[in-house]
Order: C-alpha cells, then sequence, then structure tokens
C-alpha cells in the first residue's frame, strides 16, 4: 500500500490542503487504548505555526474521532480522524500551476499526476496534511507512555547555530514536550529565531536538524535485514516533508572515527546490560539493545520563498523566473518536530505490537 | 514479512554464516530477463574481499540458480539464488558466545532470539549473507542496465579522505563498476587503503561514507506519503551491515544553507525539464524529478577489533574484558559499496514495476 | 494491515454502525479516473433496503468524496468517501450487551475486544459498513467499466428455488445492473420474494447463493501460488457479511465430475483461444485465462430473527434466553449482491493494477 | 508479494517441477521451536503418492533444513527447506509445449509469462511443489500442537461416496493423521479406492471434498474486515492445486437453512461458552469464537487425463486434439489432504502470530 505505513499497527492518510478535511486511519491499535483529547491538542499546537517566524496561516485543527473510539477509550476498531481545513485561500496559489517552483512537489507531481492533481495550496502534499499525522501519532505516543515509552526531539543545529547536547534524557524530554521552540538551551533558541527572523526578512528560508530521543524501548526489537529499526523508522521519517538525511546515533560522523572509538562498549549498571556510550544509537544488528534511540534528521530550507526564481513554463517548454507570493514559513523545523515525534512513535508501535501483540498498547 | 523487502518485485533472504547455504527468492521479476552469469560474477567480485586491508576468509561465491531462471532468461517465477558456504572455521568464535562484542549484533539478537541463534560467526547477522543481496542486486541491475538504468557507488569520504566528486556521471558510473576499491580520484584511493592498513596494523578499523549515483530513472515514480522514494530507498539501505546514516542530495549539509541556495531551479535542456542544481538529489515531493539519484550512506567502522574491549559476561552478570581473534575486516567499506548497489537496484526496481507493472524489466 | 485490502489498489475501511460517519479510503487508484456520482448513486441503491423483504431502517447514503478527487476526476492521490449515519436508534440495541445474539459477531468481538467494542447497532460488523464498500466498488467498477470489463451477480439459489443459469452474458449482466432484486427469470424472482416474506413474517430468516459473472478480463493475471485469482477474490468475498462459502466455476459440483467431464477444452472462435466449457471459471493454475469470471457465493440466513434464541448471560455466566427486537431484514442476499459486486470489484482492479501498473485503470 | 503468503509469519515457495530442488521459505517464525524430523517426515510421506491410484513417480522427499534451524530448534531467522528432485523424465512432457492442456495451467501461464516459462513437468505449476508447502506446515503445526491446536482432514466425499462426520474430534483428528487414505469410515474408504481405481483403468480421474477441523483455537482471532479467518484460510487454501471451492461451517447448505435452523445457540459447558451447534465452523464476525473450526475444499478431478481431448496449437492458431501421456493420478485428493493440513496451518499461525506477538509459538 502506498499512502499507508505500518503491518501490524497501520496508519493511512488522505487529504488535500484546500480539501474539506484532511484526515489518517489507524488500523490495529488494541481496544481500550485511552484517549487523551487534551494531549492530542497540545501535540496538534507544538505543529501549529505560531509568531513572526512561521506563516500567516492558522488552523485551529479542531479535530474529531469519527470512528474506533468510545467513551475515550479506542475500540479497536480502526480510528479515524477528521481535521476540517478551515482557512484556505487558494487565490494565492493561482501562479503556480504552470510554472512548478523549485524544490516543491508540482513538477514531479505533474509527471506522476498526469496534471490531475490537485494543485491547490500544494494539494495532497501539503505541509498542512501533517496535522493528521501528528494526530494520528499523539493517539500513539499517549498509549506508549503508559508503557514507559518516551520520546521527544530537538533543534540540534540550525544554519550554523548548536544547541546543547542531550544530557539526562527524562528531563531532557519532559522539558521539550513543554516548549514550542524546542531547544535544550535558551540561548541557542533565541539565536536559532534570529537567524530564522533575519532570513525571513530577506525573502529567505533555513532548514536545520532536528535531533530526537526515545527511552524505554524493550530490548530485542527489530528485524536483522530489511525490517531493521533503522529501516521502519527512516521509511516513516522520510514522508516528513523537508527531510533529506536520517541517521542514528552518531550517524556520519562515524566515519571519522575509529573502531576503537565507536565501539559501544558493555557494563553492568544496577542489575541491567548497558553500553558505556551509544555511538549506535541504542541499534545493533537492526535490534533495540535497551539504550535509548537517538535519531537525527536533516530537514531542507522552506522551498518557498520570496526571491525569484528560474524555473520553466510547462505549456509553453519556455525558461520563466518566478517569484512566489502568499503566505509562507521562513522555517519549518520547530514545527517539523511534532511530526517527526509522531512519525517516530507510528514507526515504534507498528514494531512493538509485531514484536508482542495486539493488546501490547492496552 | 520482515526479512522480506518490496511489494511488486520483493526479495527474501536466508542463510547464516556458518550454514550450508546462504540465499535469497526474487519474487515478482518479469518473465524474459536475461540472466548474465558473468555479470553476477562480476558483482560477487566486487563484494569479495582482496588484498590486505580485507579479512583472511575467502569465498568463492560460487553461485546457482535452483528457481526461477531457464536458458539463460528468468521463467517470472520466484527466482532463487543459492551460495554455498564453503569457508568456515567455527573454532573462531567460541568465545564470544557469553560474552557479546561491543557494536555486533550479539547482544540485541540474544534479546531477541532468547540464546536459540546461530552465534557460529555472526549467523544470519553476518556481513556473509550479503553475498545473497549482491547476487539478488546483480540480476536486478542488469535488467535495469537493459532499461537504461544505470548506478554505481564510490567511497567519497573515509577518515579524512576525501574523494573528488561526481563529474560526468556516465563515465564515471562505468569507472566505478570497473575497479575494486572504488574511488574516482586514484590518489584519493591510495590514501585510503593507506589509512586502512595503518588502522589494521593498529588492530583497528574505520568506516567512511559512500557515495551512489543513479541515471536514466524516469520522472514521476514513488509516491508523496510513507512510499516516498527515499523512505523506500533507505529502508533497503539499512539493511546493508554497518549503515548508520542515509541522505539524499545534499543532505545534512541544508542545513548549513539558505533557501535561495538550496532550491534546485528549473530550465529547459534538449527539449527536457531539467534543474540547474541537484541538491535535492533527484527527488522531490517522495517523487523522482527526472534528475540523478544522489544517495550518501554513513558506514560504521568494522566493530571486530583485535584492541581489548570492555564488554560483560552474560552468565553471571559481570564485567569481563574481551580480544576478538579470528579473521577480520580493518574496513568493510569498498565491499560494501557491491551491498549498495544491491540494495539500491531493488528497491528502485520495487518502485518502477509497481508503477509500470509487472512487464516492466522484460 | 487488517481493515485493509490489496496492495497495488488498496481500500482501508472505517466506521461504526452508530456513529457520525463511515467511510472508505481507495489507495492507489490512477489519476484521471472519471467519477460518477450517479453510478455510485445507482449502486448504493442497489444495497438499500426496500419494500417488505427489508429492515425498516433506511439511510440516505448520502456520501461525500472528500479526499482525492476534483472536477469528477480522481486526483490520485488517496480518496476518501464519507457517508454519514443519519438514521440511528441506539435503543433498540439495549439488551444485547450481556447477552451475545447466536450466529451474530457480538460474542467473538467481546473476546477480541475486551467489552471495548462499539455494541451500538452491530458497531464496527454491521452490514451497515458495507455502504462504503460498494460505493468504493463503484468508483472501481466504473473505471474497469471504461476498460471493458462489467460485472453483475444474480441470486441463483434461495431456499429451494432457482434462478435460470447466465445465458447471454453481456446481456444477462446489463439485465441485472438494472434491477433491484436480481434474479435472470422474473418468475424465480417472485417466488424468492415470496419465499423472503413467508420466512419474515415467521420472524424468520433466510439465505442463498450468489453467482456473479465477470467479463472481459485479460487473460495472464493472477500468480501462481497464494495470490491466485481464486484466492484474492476469495478473501475479499469473505469480507461481506454473511458469506460462508465461496466457490468458482462448477465449484463443488466437481466433485461429482470425471476429468473428463470436468476439463474445459479449447477451441479457437474469432481468431482467440477460448474453451468449449467454462467449468474453471475463468481461472486455471491460479491465473486468468481469458473466460468469464463465475464465482458463486454462499450467504448464510440473517442471523437476527424474531424467534426466541439460547445464549449466555457474559455477566453471570449462565444460560439465557433471547428475543431479538428492533429492525431486520430476513433476508439480506438481495443487498449483498452489491457489495459483492463491489468485492470483486476491488479484488480484479488490485490484480490489474498489479499486473499492468498504476496508469492501467486511467 | 506474490508466491509469498503471511505478514507476522509468512512463508515464500520456489521451485519448479524439473529443477534441481523445490524449497520454501518461513519468516518470523519464533525462535526455539523444536523440529522434530520424524513428524516433518510423517507429513511428507502423506503427500507421497503410493499404490495403484497414484502416479508412478515416486520421489523420496529429502529434505533438508538450510537456514533458521540449529540443534533440532528454530533460530527465529528465516527458515528454508530445499527438496531435491530426483525422478525426473522430462521427455514425457515434450507433447504439451505448443497443445495447451485442458484445465491445466499451460495456457493461462503462456499469456501470463509470455513462452518463458518452464514448462517440464508443469514447472512452477507442478502439484510436486506443494511438498515444500507441506514440509512448512509440518514445522508449523508440530509448533501448534505445542499449544494445543490439532487439526486434520478427510475425504468426505467422492463422486457418490460419503465419509462419515466428523463425532470426536480429538479422536478423529489422532486417526486420520495416522492413515494414509483419510476416510473416518473404513468402509467409505474401501469405496472410495475402488471408484478412484475404477476411474483410473478408465483413463479418467475424479476429485472430491475434503472437510477439515481444528481444535484448541483461542477465541477472539482473527479480524471484522478483509482479514477475516475465512478470508485469511481461503486465500491459502486456493494455493493448493486443484481447489475451486471453500465453506466454512455448513457453508453452502446454509442457503437451504432457516435462521432458526441455522443460528449457534450459546450455553454454558464446563464454565466456558459453546455453541449447541457448529453451523458457522468456528467463525463469527471473521473471528474465532472458541469451537473447532470447519473448513471444507472441493477439489477438481485432476486434469491429467489419458483419454483424448481437444485443444489448439498455438504456433498455428488450430484445433487440435491430444492425449496426454506420461505418468499421472486418477485422483489427488488423499494426496491433497496433506497439502491442506498445511496451508491451514500456515494461514492459522500467523494469525496467532500476529494477535499474540512473536513468540507466541514457542
Amino acid at each position: 500500500m502506498k499512502n499507508s505505513f505500518g503491518t501490524s499497527l497501520s496508519v493511512t492518510i488522505f487529504g488535500e490542503s484546500h480539501g474539506d478535511y484532511i484526515g489518517i486511519t489507524i488500523d490495529g491499535i488494541a481496544p481500550g487504548v485511552e484517549i487523551s483529547d487534551s494531549y492530542i491538542r497540545e501535540k496538534l499546537a507544538l505543529r501549529r505555526p505560531a509568531g513572526r517566524i512561521s506563516t500567516a496561516r492558522v488552523e485551529a485543527d479542531e479535530f474529531s474521532i469519527i470512528s474506533g473510539a468510545k467513551d475515550g477509550y479506542t475500540t479497536g476498531s480502526p480510528l479515524t480522524v477528521l481535521i476540517p481545513n478551515t482557512n484556505k485561500k487558494s487565490g494565492d496559489y493561482s501562479d503556480i500551476f504552470d510554472t512548478p517552483r523549485p524544490s516543491h512537489a508540482d513538477y514531479p507531481a505533474e509527471c506522476k499526476y498526469h496534471g490531475y492533481q490537485d494543485k491547490r495550496g500544494g494539494g495532497h502534499f501539503s505541509g498542512r496534511i501533517t496535522a493528521a499525522l501528528v494526530a494520528a501519532g499523539a493517539i500513539i505516543s499517549y498509549a506508549l507512555l503508559k508503557k514507559g515509552i518516551r520520546l521527544a526531539t530537538h533543534i540540534s543545529y540550525l544554519h550554523g547555530v548548536k544547541d546543547r547536547k542531550f544530557e539526562n534524557l527524562y528531563d531532557d524530554i519532559s522539558y521539550l514536550n513543554s516548549i514550542h521552540f524546542p531547544t535544550l538551551s535558551v540561548e541557542s533558541g533565541d539565536e536559532m529565531r534570529r537567524v530564522i527572523e533575519a532570513a525571513g526578512k530577506d525573502g529567505d528560508s533555513v532548514g536545520g536538524i532536528l535531533e530526537s530521543a526515545a527511552i524505554g524501548i524493550p530490548a530485542g526489537v527489530g528485524e536483522p535485514w530489511f525490517d531493521t529499526v533503522e529501516g521502519v523508522i527512516s521509511h516513516a521519517l522520510f514522508s516528513v516533508p523537508g527531510i533529506k538525511g536520517v541517521e542514528f546515533g552518531e550517524g556520519f560522523r562515524l566515519s571519522d572515527m575509529y573502531g576503537s572509538e565507536a565501539n559501544d562498549h558493555y557494563r553492568m549498571e544496577d542489575g541491567r546490560v548497558v553500553t558505556e556510550t551509544n555511538n549506535m544509537g541504542g541499534i545493533g544488528g537492526g535490534i533495540t539493545n535497551g539504550m535509548p534511540l537517538i535519531i537525527r534528521c536533516a530537514v531542507k530550507p522552506t522551498p518557498s520563498i520570496y526571491k525569484e526564481q528560474r524555473t520553466v513554463r510547462l505549456s509553453t517548454m519556455e525558461n520563466e523566473t518566478i517569484a512566489i507570493e502568499g503566505r509562507h514559513d521562513p522555517a519549518i523545523i520547530h514545527r517539523a518536530r511534532a511530526v517527526v515525534d509522531a512519525a517516530i512513535s507510528i514507526a515504534l508501535a507498528d514494531m512493538l505490537v509485531q514484536r508482542y501483540g495486539t493488546d501490547y498498547l492496552r
């Protein structure tokens, strides 16, 4: 299946930016999983644009669960969340129909859908759709939380500015989940915001690097080939718009290390086997080893910028220039973190349910 | 399915390092695809250890195709390749049963398989298994070649040493596929080999970065959500042992760029729409745009090193030190390139067959 | 995935009888497929209860397509159909919470969902959900029609009454699709209706046998093992509530035939290879042979009857008797035919798209 | 995936009648499952032709497990069974290359594989391949046995001759698994053998009906839509060559019953909820109810008969007659029972592992 993910616990996403609704169906979630509307609302709020560094399009994200839930608990049947699109301005996008925007999905979509795609507001490719993903992720991550699995994401790097590294994971995760611009260091956060604002003023945009940590995952989950933990999680993560790289543990930095530096030595700690370092990000041979998962994602700069850009006019096959108007974000990385959390939650839950059975999340 | 990959064209891998055979089944390949034994042998040779920088265990990799082929062509039925394990020395590994080797799969496997896993020579986790993946990849990449799709991989970085970038892709791809230590610059290759040898002499190991390019892929392949080109390819790539990061186009470097630098502008060239740069690596919105695919993988240093390392004795739950004996590689990156080519070929073929139907590869 | 079906073209179903909406998502349908609202409405009408032989609950089945369609054509993105539940009377079902109704899903659902299932009106098990399946099937069968593939279903047998066999398939299919109580012989239809009415008056119910024919399917579709045409179609059909048997061609009657009677001999006809008989129902070795598909389904009597029945009280684990009140059908077979058509259409389309690629249905 | 089955526990089948090996890979089986070679050999023996009523081709079915097992237990890695083809006589089949045999896969295969299929001895379509399925089924059913799940199959009907019905299921299952021609009544078995011999002498063949029972399956397994127990099991069963119909419980006979006769009333028995009758075959709403599964399969007469038959010559597109020579069975139903048991075991195990997790079968 194409726009679906997962085998034992799966999601199917649908909707377009300027349709009446976007939505998502979760299939395979256990019956009796508590649903916290306020928790979902919190997660949606973390994704929502806010303040000077975000788009002027603000959606209320009033979701409704139209199937699979009753009296605050999942029923075990497919659970569908609908989110209405209330703030649509199709007029903004009239320019892009014939002149594909650089590094947007416009041109690849044209090649795939032969002109039938809904082009308004990015259609099915719109970052708007990620609200549905965040809602599904929130339902699932709330269930994971009850099983002692916690995760959060911070902006570890943004155009020259570094955040501090994770230290006490439990506290860092709690802290990150309570703030809207997710950095562990307040100063780094302020500095990053300044960089984003400056780019925005210049009609430009920036990307960055998101770093996620997940704790409480049992050892022994994942498969040696193909359905490795890295393979399954990265598969989900590359659906988050703008992500162009995924690494685990020290990732690309391992190319500068000797084996004697990179290897995570084992030792006993409080009667449990732990590793002294966690350069592998909690995964060995494709399988969890009980250490925290550490995942980093490269987020490209938002492709919508105000500067003039070169493109082609598809109807005449001639070169052309465009300036993209309408509302757009100089950065989406602080919002993408909510989507990254959702994607990781979904992927983790699928692997856990496959390992331990349908009722694992109850 | 767990140790399988692909929906329309799929592979299932099996075997252990010290079993009689390793093997792989390809299901969904068109009938009438020519099979070139010499091409498969060539690809297997690129994966095989050779010279001072590789393990002393050398396998002949005599493969046989026991189903799905007749008179040099695929029949359209599941095609199974078997490769016998001829050079097994189980005695070498006796030490590791109770004291898991740092950053090997030993401990995660113990948690997953409760002691029933075949531990000899890494069992199902052994890099040995990748010979089967390379054989399957060779059958598929030969079919892709006939459709005008070519790919190759070089070591773009190894512990401080950089290879030159891709220039003329067609020529670079041909060149790389003809040499055993894949660098575009001979000097960089020599230097990398010196680094590997030095690490080996020191009982240590190194990793590096592999960069792959694929040309000739039609625009319009892939899905907007979940089955994005990046998601599907990375899912396959993280099965290549040692890979801890995957990026597309400029990947993590996009975190240092402005949108105005990162965006790939369009222009007409010879009547075709092309992009002036290829920072997105040939993919937009999860879908191919007709430009070359550019993929980079981080390979960790081989975990098997001769230096003493700290671990635990599982039977007594006490701290312990080990020194790993036996044969092992100070680097596997030059061999991993063949496995990376295979994984990319399999993932690409699956997406192409899904898009264009079963007979696409005929 | 559990409540989903199909690999290349797939559907995911959701909703409960007494929720606000039921719905279905079609993923993998080509862009540019024409959507005929009136055709969908027609198919929904065939499923809708009507007259004395059906339940008193009548739904308008006002559907809306909330994603994946624009200006009367599919966009190629996941297409979601929502149907509101307007005529809900939850009070009717209060009795069944603790005393499972014989041959209903109540007790198995209790074992699976531990009491969290939505029990009102059958919840996710309700025949009501099939309206969504019919809507999806209609979108797909309209696309199949444009490719020359036609199908229809009649009641071939109902409690002692036989319909005539298929004769001229093209005409018979057209005729069946134009009538609400699908029999080829008017007299048989009248007689069947009398049997149903009589059963209804007696507080009882009847089932029957549905026979479907599909013409225009190319030869060479399906797989030899597991994804046989029979396997894929039966997998879909057993989702139609009440179906307890599926056979192809002469099916169970083959147990009374010699090979010399059963074998379908080949001959040339108008330059095409055809078979003289069609005892195999258009399928050999799991693969279509170009002859019409012939499929028969056994439909059990509706389990909701007014007569007193024996059951258990789950809370006290004591024997109990119940009489089911509320609205229910003495027969659903004439309505099930629309669901059967939908299930077959979905299964066929999936196999065709897998064989010929995404754009096949355009 | 095409020639694969299952999501959590899956099998992939490969091989051709006249290749060196046929084989099957089981993926997702728990580690630590005991493997009994003698039990596998027993099951293979039940499938093997024997005596006057079977083909003269007899294979030793010497299997070897080349991966996924060690010291008599599964390792948890993909388990591959190879069975060599030792008794091949390709000369026997030379006549069929251009003149497809009626009701064989020859012609559909030609349409699908464009002439590239391995035609010798039926190739990938050969009943020979079922030996691999039986081996996989035996490994799985031995594990089910340890969980208290037992199943067996008898010939309930063969060309006018009926076997007695199941009575004491536990005893009947044990008895059937101990005999080669599986009927519950010795007299019925003798009579059926006479019918088969008579058909064979006449150069003809017969089919029949197989009835299977499975006990010990927990209630609450299966899904309401699509992955219903009926859907999943029938999907697997239609891979057994010659099967053209599958029904559960009273199946097609339900079309002659009133709801008041068909409904299975509940009652308490030894503190457990049971049904008084089992017309639904242990399944309600697609989900197991804890009662025995009852499944019936229609097996068509073997298509290979010695009588002259009409066909076409594909090279000239002219009508033709053929007489099939070589070795073939006047009936395969007594051998097919072993394949049916295997298919049901595989389907059941997949649903159980999906429900209860990977380690369920340990």
